[in-house]
């Protein structure tokens, strides 16, 4: 940690010329840059070949499953209840002999556009890399296809150049000169995308350059009488929250890829974060925005906190997904840092009731920082992730004793559990635990520890290795999310859970885990989460069937009422059912704005729309008056 | 009230199919026509000439200001003080015999497209009238500029026809046939706006057909499981409210105008509402909305509470001001009626202790439903209205008394106060109470009474009919909004109030009021209206003379870093600023999202962009590519 390095007070200087952001901003020796850690050879730390650090991984060892990784609270241990839920889960050994993957020896031929790359060098500072390497590791996200195709060196197209400009004005340059030679631009962040945004199209014939956010990483200014704070896009996660925390602030924006996505991603995407319930999810964040495109830059010119001033922009660049322009600079919220931090947890006698207790603390809006249910499954599997020797307390067996003393009923294969994360001030966060447990007392639940809620949570920074194990080990696995009214919750975890079971059932496939979380809850509804995954060791192309189950399972939620994403976005695996979700005036509105603001398509990523939709070569004809035979919407 | 009558229970049944929201549309009989408080012939129960209801009025007798209407708890009243503020304010006398205005003898002809008007009858069953008076009453908002024009019969073009679409599909036909044959729509809600947005342009030559939402007011249907309420687009606030009192329950949005205004028009402008720190501003409160263009129907396909599927487009349809299409039906989000309602008032010594008050409460985040703070005019004012013999406490009174015990350093002439409104359980109630007067002593503020607080809600409603009332006796006067980052809030107020008093002096203007307010509290600002009258008996053009000073006024506020709007939005006389408010790449991007979705323009109602501008008669060439010769960006 380099909190103290990091420290920075950029406090704004008394009120007084206009515009606060831009008088600040314009005195550059209030801005900081923030010393990452993340690289600029970001493979010099990072893992080419899948997600996280290069020194964290799980791997086996004496038929044992072990964490290695001294960032996390797992490193250095031996997991044997994981290692047999995994053996027992997809009938399999965990082998420790298979070698892990090789970098490739070459890498694809760069297509290279002179002229771009002459004027590149003779007029702009922009430092800049032709390296494979370099190239290859900004050429995904981090789906399970994106891994598999590393893994198996199946990538066609790959970026031919990577830039790193350092700051708005030099994005602006590169915007220009890529609109100019008609180059392709890939805005690439922290390289978490689970929705193939920042994939390279496998079809571009033009020279593609990823355009790494990573050097625009600079604390703008901080305003304590307002609280808000201006960073620039590339700056990840974790170093935003290490140097608010040194100025005794927090964004408080916590998605589960937070110590390596970045800003500009979470505005892309339109990012959630786990304490939502206290900070807000980005959209509530975000007090001002700008983005790049080659027809000027997109930013609303004042920093009031909530106007009417015609169709609010910001929401376009949000969800954008890279397609629209570049963002450079954010203007967020920050809070002070919260003086308590509690964790609980909650067990209830089956899902269901998990459910309306969740409906309940959301209808009473009493929702700590974070709350969540898993599913019995999930559960059972978050207890096998229990160390050999740790101190956490095993819920199972408080559950054992407590079914012997009090609980007649409780049936080990219904039961589910709620972790909860309290932040605020001492007070706040008594009254809202005597409330929460006071209500889960009415739907059966109880509590079971705040160390099993401390550890739900810790373990989510971890999970996403688990994923590159599993590859390693024959079992392909993902997770996909939505987002549906309450009246509609149970029965679609039920539905998808049953829908995957079946279509694995009708591909032969025996061996699997498919489980659901509610992680977030609104006024009208709340998030889910699925994990699924399966033993792919007798199967030929395990990607392909993974993606085709995985479409089936977005079929059943859409059906449903459930939504195509509530955060991971759209990109390209789930552009099939864009239309249908906004409407054809939508996705015709969309690509209207598309070709308005990036008129040559050289933000030509191909999320939402498929490129051809998108962006037909000839310009589109004005779109037909509304005519009385069109097939008749349903109403709201 | 008819609360009884219209009491609905279109309860949703058992979810099963996909997508609630349609599947209980398509049922008719589960939907409910809601009898409106005001009729189909608007004028029968709304004054023509101005604000609010025929039978409500301020009025002068024996010299003595009075108020008119039985609807309002200042009915029957008699106001000697308000009539001393007025007298000494303005130096005049109360006059108690000039004339109201006179509808006018003949209306402009109207500009026929008879092949619309034959298709209109032929093969639609849409209500329609030529009549001159629905024309009339349907050409305006509420702008001073619209009042005047009217007291003096300058409107020069007026819609030539008014229909009443029932329903969405109806609106589907209507815009269809308008697209057709090129005829202007005018989508008409409850002609409450004060931005100029709905007022007829001067200068359209085409046929303009104003589509009045009124008959389409119904409630589609309720869904207690997820508390969510579908209407359509025309209900007026006070009608929605009535009709979900009645289902315990309750949508909690009023802006000042919600006797009067409709959700569409709510949607279309980006309302916030008095109650938003607990029900939400509009934006927080939409779940769905339809939008019909002439391109097609703009909505999102499912009810989920958040989504990340790309550029939100409901953020488009909000803002809109009916330049884009016809809002049609909107889902919103419902809470339970609060158990306990309560008042509340304090004191301040001067407006900044009264600003860093609300700015600490917004800093903890424990703002109940409404607090206002006023500064020392509009206190003054506010006590002034206080009827002569009334159960009211005097603020003045309770403050010279304290002020001989143990306030020393206190002025009547910089003493400010807020009133709070607190909405909940009684618990929740009780202990927002005591950290709001806890909070409000460290700031040398002292409860000033429930009452205080209580009448100053109450007169809301109100003073919109005073402006009428000053018209009558030769005071033109109009509010004015914006909102501010917190640490320009007090700056902002004052210097636009020195802006405004320089501005009169210049002008010889030498009776005027000038105040105002804090109304709203957000995170990172809040929203500051301001009131401006002067005595216009001895000027020439009062209305010109009027936009003039506020024109400067908002100069002044955007110079300070206010917004061009918190929730009036554009409109027409906010227009000149909007290009600069959004950039250049913004108004471009909103003049490509109009020529797309309105091709015809038929939506010709000119707000955001001045006419000629959003709408070029030659399609507008691709914008140029950013160079770099154009004027750097500020930062951030």
């Amino acid at each position: 940690m380099a909190a103290k390095r990091n420290a920075v007070t950029t406090e704004a200087p008394e009120s007084s010329a206009p515009g606060e952001g831009t008088a600040l901003a314009l005195d550059s020796r209030l801005s900081k840059r923030v010393e990452s850690v993340i690289p600029k050879k970001r493979h010099e730390a990072l893992k080419w070949f899948g997600w996280g650090y290069n020194d964290s991984e799980f791997y086996g060892q004496d038929g044992i499953i072990c964490f290695r990784g001294e960032k996390y609270p797992l490193g250095g241990c031996e997991l044997p209840s994981f290692t047999k839920w995994v053996e027992h889960k997809f009938d399999l050994r965990v082998d420790t002999t298979k070698p892990f993957p090789q970098l490739p020896r070459s890498y694809p031929r760069p297509v290279e556009n002179a002229p771009f790359l002459h004027e590149l060098k003779g007029t702009t500072q922009v430092e800049y890399s032709l390296e494979g390497i370099d190239r290859l590791v900004r050429c995904h996200g981090q789906t399970l296809n994106d891994i598999y195709s590393l893994w198996h060196h199946k990538f066609r197209r790959i970026p031919d150049l990577v830039v790193w400009p350092r700051c708005h004005d030099e994005v602006v340059q590169l915007v220009r000169l890529a609109h100019k030679h008609n180059v392709m631009l890939v805005p690439f962040g922290g390289g978490t995308s689970v929705s193939g945004a920042i994939t390279c199209p496998q079809n571009e014939s033009r020279m593609i350059c990823a355009l790494d956010t990573s050097q625009m990483n600079r604390l703008l200014w901080l305003n304590r009488e307002n609280l808000t704070v201006c960073f620039e896009s590339g700056i990840v996660g974790q170093d935003l929250e290490r140097v608010l925390r040194g100025e005794g602030l927090t964004v408080g924006h916590e998605p589960d890829s937070y110590e390596f996505s970045t800003l500009g991603g979470w505005v892309a995407t339109r990012a959630s974060g786990m304490k939502k319930n206290v900070y807000g999810n980005i959209e509530d964040l975000v007090v001002r925005v700008r983005m790049v495109t080659p027809s000027g830059t997109l930013e609303r010119e004042c920093s009031a906190p909530r106007v009417s001033c015609g169709p609010d922009f910001n929401h376009v660049i949000m969800g954008s997904e890279g397609t629209l322009g570049v963002i450079t600079e954010v203007v967020l919220k920050v809070r002070p840092l919260p003086t308590v931090r509690r964790y609980g947890s909650l067990a209830f006698p089956n899902f269901e009731q998990g459910v309306l207790f969740m409906r309940e603390v959301a209808r009473r809006r009493c929702q700590p920082a974070s709350v969540r249910l898993m599913d019995n499954e999930q559960f059972m599997f978050g207890q096998a992730l229990k160390p050999e020797k740790s101190w956490w307390a095993s819920v199972v067996d408080a559950m054992k004793q407590r079914y012997v003393t009090s609980w007649k009923g409780i049936d080990l294969n219904q039961i589910c559990a709620a972790t909860l994360l309290f932040e605020g001030d001492l007070k706040d966060v008594q009254r809202q635990e005597a409330l929460l447990y006071e209500i889960a007392a009415k739907f059966q639940g109880f509590p079971a520890g705040g160390q099993n809620g401390e550890r739900g949570y810790i373990l989510t920074f971890v999970i996403a290795y688990i994923r590159d194990f599993g590859l390693h080990q024959g079992i392909v696995a993902e997770s996909f999310e939505t987002s549906v009214p309450w009246d509609r919750c149970s029965l679609l975890c039920r539905s998808v859970k049953q829908r995957v079971v079946s279509e694995c059932s009708k591909r032969n496939i025996n061996y699997y885990t498919i489980s659901c979380r509610v992680t977030q809850t609104y006024d009208a509804g709340a998030c889910i989460y699925f994990y699924f995954g399966f033993r792919s060791t007798d199967v030929t192309d395990p990607v392909e069937l993974f993606e085709a189950i995985e479409h089936n399972a977005r079929d059943e939620i859409l059906s449903c009422g459930g939504s195509l994403s509530h955060h991971h976005g759209v990109g390209k695996i789930r552009s099939h059912w864009y239309r249908n979700a906004v409407t054809e005036t939508g996705s015709s509105l969309y690509s209207a704005a598309k070709r308005h603001l990036d008129p040559k398509n050289i933000f030509a990523l191909g999320n939402l729309l498929p490129l051809e939709e998108a962006h037909p070569q000839a310009e589109a004809p004005p779109p037909p008056p509304a005519t009385s035979s069109t097939p008749p919407k349903a109403k709201l």
